[in-house]
């Protein structure tokens, strides 16, 4: 059986059901933006307590969900954690430069 | 005198003062994207009143509002009226991308 158990696996938007409004306010957010550029640099994804933040987990989790919710990341479980990578692919499809846009800025 | 009255002047973030995260903020909401879309469409800009919106005059004051002080509009007075415009030099600038990956969202 090689099958996520359903319990561990959360739901997410398909590519179809993304919104812009809803990627732009996940976007929105110096915390989530630092785990977007975290994830920006870890093509093969991270798990939430890898990313140095000056905030507690539960809040690290709320800030996950939100970016998971908008469709702007993907997060697995794997083995008894759970990694996260970025859906540029899906983020490029639908408003292409975007993503490069939002990791250029400097401020 | 030509210069311009300061009480219908209004302030504006210069370009280095603009952060990422307001402008994101200003732009995740779907009367702001309304009004946005209708100025990309609009280079010599447009009146507030010009633009057909399912919200209160004073509705579209507060959007307006919060586009231009995030940076994303420039409002000035010009007659009795004020006209915006798409601040896109500046946005493309620090930016590069994120407004026209915006303005391509079909949804």
């Amino acid at each position: 059986m090689t099958s996520v158990p359903s319990d561990l696996a959360l739901p997410h938007p398909q590519r179809a059901e993304m919104r812009i409004e809803a990627v732009l306010h996940a976007l929105a957010d110096p915390v989530r933006l630092t785990i977007v550029r975290a994830l920006a640099r870890a093509p093969q994804g991270i798990s939430c307590g890898a990313v140095n933040l000056p905030v507690s987990k539960s809040t690290v989790t709320h800030h996950m969900r939100i970016l998971r919710e908008a469709g702007v990341i993907r997060t697995q479980p794997v083995g008894t954690s759970r990694i996260s990578t970025l859906r540029r692919d899906d983020l490029d499809a639908l408003y292409p430069g975007l993503l490069d846009g939002v990791l250029a800025a400097e401020r």
